[in-house]
């Protein structure tokens, strides 16, 4: 079905609203010919607290703009978009495009390394989708999972709060939670939370496997863009970054999620 | 205009959220006669993050559902849609209902005190949109308004961190800056805060007046009515709650907000 794809094509890059930027950031420096069109949906950010219905909507209209931006591959920045909107987008326009979600990489990077105990930290809608749970099962059925709603960290992240004293204390109270204790590994199932793996590292005193989706996602988008022959020799044109949603405070924002300055289109898909 | 209206038809009020049900408590504990058709648009929320552009489109779209369930007064119960969507929603549908916003009542308290300076604390929207400074200084040309963004409170108090070390290592930060010394009087423009009222009164130690949105508002409320000869006597029918997007955990936080427990219906207008 992808013979009839070009390497030329752009990859779609999309997220509830810039923290996806890290995964963005991730794929342009691993594979620099690539061409990417971020969309992030901040007109209804954050996902995080949305309804499964309300989401995979969102997920649908985004996918269908990004299909109409031509993209060759389709990646889920986002892991509550990924949790919940992943399935519905196959079953709608699996034969449109490529489809790549953060949740399965970092899944698979997990199981490699043969945990015993493992704890996800993640949105609302991420753990009550329970997916990170089921998919590790599914995978290695011997491991325990521990999952934990941590609400406050993407909008501290967002405010500005990390490397410091208030950071410290809001990581210190969730990591502390009994349902974490004695895992090997923490996952960071929040396209947000690389930019606290630091202070967790800290936390754990280097003591904890921390894993993100990042750099996994981004080594899954070059393999399946490789398996299916369409990995881009030449970039022509520069990445594009849409939101659904214009302000200044989002343009500031990108900085700390994408690590260099980006201009920000607003586009009304709403 | 108001002589088309009953005064048994209910009073609309709406939020982004479920912030907003501070002063639907305040309204129904003051007028225990006034039904009350409330509605919080948890599918854009937070709306601190928003443009204006679209806030005023969220404002249009509610006061129509609110008109189309007969409301005789409309209530703007958030801060970010006051200071944004007030004066179209005036535009549209000053004929069609009476409208009482929160910021108009805390401003008139504010100088009836004679303050000389006072702080503002309030979403990145409400302090961009500048209307607490304006209105302040067109009733006290001499009163100086100290704003600041303190975007981290709202989904703070909604992951129910309040009276504890987190909240108050956060409220000490924001409340340091230095744009907010030698107040005499701390605004909570945004109606998350009254829940950290005893927090915030903890750290001026009791030095600097508090003051927030709800009972004036309510007290707004009874009076516009009462000029327009239109307080109920006798309530008919139960509240009701209306939400964009439902959730499990919305349901749960209403009753920090609201005091007790209440249900929530989904009510898709988008």
């Amino acid at each position: 079905m992808a013979d009839r794809f070009d390497r030329k094509q752009p990859i779609g890059v999309f997220d509830s609203g810039i923290g996806g930027l890290t995964v963005a950031k991730a794929i342009a420096t691993l594979l620099p010919e690539e061409e990417l069109v971020y969309f992030g949906d901040t007109a209804h950010m954050p996902y995080g607290d949305k309804s499964p219905d309300s989401i995979r909507y969102y997920c649908l209209q985004i996918a269908k703009f990004l299909l109409e931006q031509n993209c060759k591959m389709i990646v889920i920045a986002c892991n509550t978009a990924s949790s919940v909107g992943y399935r519905v987008l196959l079953d709608f326009f699996k034969k449109s495009s490529l489809f790549v979600n953060v949740v399965d990489p970092l899944v698979d990077a997990t199981v490699l390394r043969g945990f015993s105990k493992v704890g996800v930290i993640a949105t609302k809608a991420t753990v009550n989708s329970r997916v990170y749970g089921l998919k590790l099962s599914e995978k290695q059925p011997d491991l325990e999972v521990a999952s934990l709603a941590t609400p406050l960290l993407a909008p501290m992240i967002e405010s500005g709060y990390f490397h410091d004293n208030i950071s410290r204390a809001i990581i210190n109270d969730y990591l502390s939670q009994p349902i974490l204790q004695n895992i090997e590994a923490l996952l960071l199932a929040c396209t947000h939370y690389p930019l606290i793996h630091k202070d967790i590292d800290e936390f754990y005193q280097h003591k904890v496997h921390i894993l993100d989706s990042t750099d996994v996602t981004a080594a899954a988008v070059q393999k399946k863009l490789a398996d299916h022959n369409l990995l881009n020799d030449k970039r022509r044109n520069p990445h594009r970054f849409y939101v659904s949603d214009y302000t200044q405070s989002f343009e500031e924002t990108t900085r700390i999620f994408y690590q260099e300055e980006i201009h920000l289109e607003h586009c009304a898909i709403w």
